[in-house]
């Protein structure tokens, strides 16, 4: 027997939505600190209530220490006619992320070591960053290089890299229980869509919706800079993480053509089977990718001192898409339908979780007779039909010993069948919560 | 290494004695209650000594309720001429078993909603039931229902449905332990040869057999109507499950070209993995499929409030052969060689269980020289055969953790052979019972 | 990500080494006692320390009694000219292995009983034993059987079996713990090159090598003959059975075109889990079997009472290459670089079992800053490399429950690339010994 795929919401608007916020949040350029990280929370702080947290420059938070605050002005190269050969108003991807102030004249020669290309794509320009090594450099495309000449050339970067904060913002959204949902998504990337505005815009539009409906869960969006973001998270509230029941985190959910669930580092957890059995129903492709250390901040949610069940909801993979750390991530690779969609599968996530309860079956000797209580086909000799047999399930294995995420991978069926069979046997009194 | 498939008894002549039994019990219009049932039995209980139970309508049997008895002594539909266009004494799937009394005249238009036929089989008759819902109807030839004119009908069903019994027989053929194994099968099934008549022909001939040997087991035979019978049992002997160590739900093994073991709700219990050994060595074909609450009487044996250890044998699963509840699952569907196999095949498998037994190797420390005992080749350097290999996996494994079937698992063989090895050590002393 | 194929040390001399020696044993006539074996220890006691045992015929050895010992001189057949149609000489294999004495003049017809040959290899004489019965023969290739024609032969077999001992050779390497590795290699066969002077061969420069490293591990070798040999050692050795914490019985290393390893009777012991990490990234081709009772020594080792965690590291498995127990089993078949590779996987399961730590992350929460200590790429953007990676396993997984070996499983990598990760952390104090 298979099943249909549930019918989910039709959410086109919502991807409109997103879209116009990754729109906005594009020209802006971000760093792991200073005012481009403002600018996006505030921006987002329009959308949802968001807690701003400004950590002072030198902070120490485990192993590591709060850096300077990074902040830029104007970036570019003239060549001696004075013409800017590379100018950071026309992507601020042109410059090397973090790069110290410069200014200086120099040969090519001298310069060719600060220019970053891509010979395998000589239309795009790298993203490149260097937050705790002192540099400068540029990054342009192949092609621009190409037409450098040897010349003296006028290299200019106004940036500063003085004490400061490392800024990030918090949303929690209240739940029914002291139980959290951590979401969490990276704020530190400039002129980059799908890595990670899609995953911002995401982790917004979800909180904005929790924000109307009741929950179990309260569920925590932490809108943060990569790595030192979600270390200086975890170092300021490491008495909150006993009450993380289930993590995402949201990365790069814009383009590609399947979604990529990776594993957390426990591997079984109920995020792991909620996230599995949703995409295995979801009518849509898939991957599902064991827990490695390396890719998004589940590194640190997952190092051993926390080993908290965090996923990461992802289409394409860190590292696995062409355009990816490239001028090539830009606003044609997202697509408006692609973030709907990415949109309801968290949700029906976020959906499976709050509902995965235990119940008892009240009449478990035998099985009680649906037909009085009209539950069952009226006429013997005709197959029953999938919700037949999910009432069947969900009564055959409501032992105590099986939540209905239990019973739904057992029956092979989507969730949703599942909760509906057991929500029309809590009508009839034959099913108890445990 | 492959192993031979056994040589199993020739058991040509139980087929045939199994098929006459068929062709006797096939023109009873039987239901779950009623005279067809009592003379089902009567003819059971010529071949084997059968108690007979009668429980009363109206009894309370878990969440059921034993319904008032049904019989019926003619059924048709006349035309306006007076000819029989629907006629039960040509076959009694003919008529909506359960049907109420009806005599009336009325319209095909009338009629109509009453009518049931199959048209993706335009000529065969639907076996169609309605026991729980007050209702009428006939069962027709999609061909017979083509020919219907308007004209006005003369409707009869001369049936009843009053206070009486739920019949039951059951046949205890005594152990040399406590322990038992549950043999069901469903006599509810009127002209209908493979579901069921041939899983009540192989329990009868299984007991006939078992009568006449020494078993570890006693053999616990139902012949009851399906659901509402099991259920019935149950209600009326929970303390007795206990003893129940193994059981089997046979049904629909005399037509198919393979066949299908149904594991019980725990899935790994010792019938589960006695089957597939038989099974996989049998040289036939068959599948094995898991545990579903749907299906025959294993789905109460296996509600979570008895969760017997009970798998279901079958050729042709539930619903999964086109004859299934039709009329073309008659006589010529069902085949004696057939029957004979799945004899054979139960045989087996009982065989199994009787001897599944752990044993201690009584010279754990290196192997014992089986040379001298003569149970070795005898010269150096030729390969050993399968039964040198068996007696070397029961020395190694006989070590108080592993019984006979866990031995024929890890060697990959058939049991038989496991267990011959284990009576020549016995007869060597180099075994003896845990 | 794929691993590369660990470099390997050019061992291509001692491939050659080991090649020699096997040349130099080859022609003696061993058996499981007598001077052949006690000639061949004193070869290998030129390279390595040996403790040699004499254990005299008629001891108990569990179930098992010490033979009688067996030597020969000479012996032939001779038809009526006094050719010798069929001579010792020739082949130490032509007789077979315990012959007891005979000198006597018989007809053919007489003689066809007492001779062996190989139909399916006409020119190959095979090799067969008669350890524990009392028989006389004479092995030949079926071509020479040929040609012998009606005569009168002289048949002399100039052999005794007496009272003597079974003499077997130990050499313990002594380590920095208690604990041992125990290596068994079987010397009884006579003229057969793989099967198993190769075997002989790999123990021996094994031996040789590890006398001049450092070892956690002492390292027992036993030269031995096969079954009665290891019920030997076993019967006097019983207590120190507990220091063995891994084994490898190594047989037929010298041919085929793939590594066999067999594993333990336990199926998922360390020394299981190091032969199949080495032989994954061997860059080799290989087959892992599953225990079974059949084999080699490890029968004895893995027998119930004792139970030992003894793999079997062969290139051509037991019985299954065409020259095995026969003529053709000679110098031509092994290989100097296939000699070379079988040390070279036996050394790198030793130093995987060797440096088979468990660590524990000093810096759980979060991973450290890679980047201040050097270890990481400097400049954003670039994909790690596979140590890169394997640092950041290292990290995640040493949490007290994971070996070094757990976490190259885990990680699907090279134990060798963990382990110098490990290392490189050592290093710099993020990680210590559990």
């Amino acid at each position: 027997m298979t099943y249909p795929a549930l019918k989910t919401a039709d959410r086109s608007d919502i991807g409109l939505e997103m879209f116009a916020l990754i729109r906005e949040l594009y020209p802006i350029c971000r760093s792991i600190t200073g005012n481009g990280v403002r600018e996006t929370l505030g921006i987002i702080n329009k959308h949802i209530p968001l807690e701003i947290h400004n950590v002072p420059s030198g902070t120490q938070v485990f192993d590591w220490t709060v850096p300077r605050e990074w902040n830029i002005t104007d970036a570019y190269v003239k060549n001696s006619r004075g013409q800017r050969v590379i100018d950071f108003q026309n992507s601020n991807l042109h410059v090397l992320n973090y790069s110290v102030p410069v200014k200086k004249r120099m040969s090519l020669a001298e310069l060719r070591p600060h220019l970053f290309t891509l010979p395998e794509h000589p239309d795009w320009i790298p993203y490149r960053t260097s937050y705790y090594n002192e540099n400068w450099g540029f990054c342009l495309t192949h092609n621009q290089l190409a037409l450098l000449r040897n010349d003296e050339y006028e290299v200019c970067i106004d940036s500063s890299l003085e004490p400061g904060f490392l800024t990030y913002g918090e949303c929690l959204v209240p739940g029914a229980t002291p139980d959290e949902m951590l979401i969490s998504c990276h704020v530190c990337h400039p002129s980059l869509a799908n890595d990670n505005l899609s995953g911002v815009a995401l982790a917004l539009f979800l909180a904005q919706h929790l924000i109307q409906t009741q929950n179990r869960y309260g569920y925590r969006f932490l809108f943060i800079p990569g790595t030192i973001g979600s270390i200086t998270w975890l170092a300021r509230n490491e008495t909150k993480t006993d009450r993380i029941k289930h993590g995402l985190v949201l990365a790069s959910v814009g383009a590609g053509d399947k979604f990529t669930y990776k594993k957390s580092r426990r591997g079984n957890t109920e995020i792991d089977r909620a996230a599995l059995n949703v995409l295995q129903y979801s009518g849509k492709r898939y991957q599902i990718d064991e827990f490695s250390p390396y890719g998004y901040d589940e590194r640190q949610f997952c190092s051993p001192g926390f080993n908290l069940p965090v996923g990461c909801l992802m289409r394409t993979p860190h590292g696995s898409f062409p355009q990816y750390h490239t001028s090539a991530d830009n606003l044609d690779l997202v697509q408006p339908a692609l973030l709907a969609e990415s949109f309801t599968v968290a949700l029906d996530i976020f959906d499976l979780l709050e509902n995965n309860t235990l119940y008892i079956n009240q009449n478990p000797k035998c099985e009680p007779q649906l037909g009085k209580r009209w539950l069952y086909r009226q006429l013997g000799g005709v197959d029953g039909s999938v919700d037949e047999l999910a009432l069947l399930w969900v009564l055959n294995l409501s032992d105590g010993a099986h939540s209905l995420l239990d019973i739904a991978e057992r029956a092979g069926c989507p969730f949703a069948i599942i909760k509906r069979a057991a929500d029309l046997l809590i009508n009839c009194q034959l099913l108890s919560r445990a």
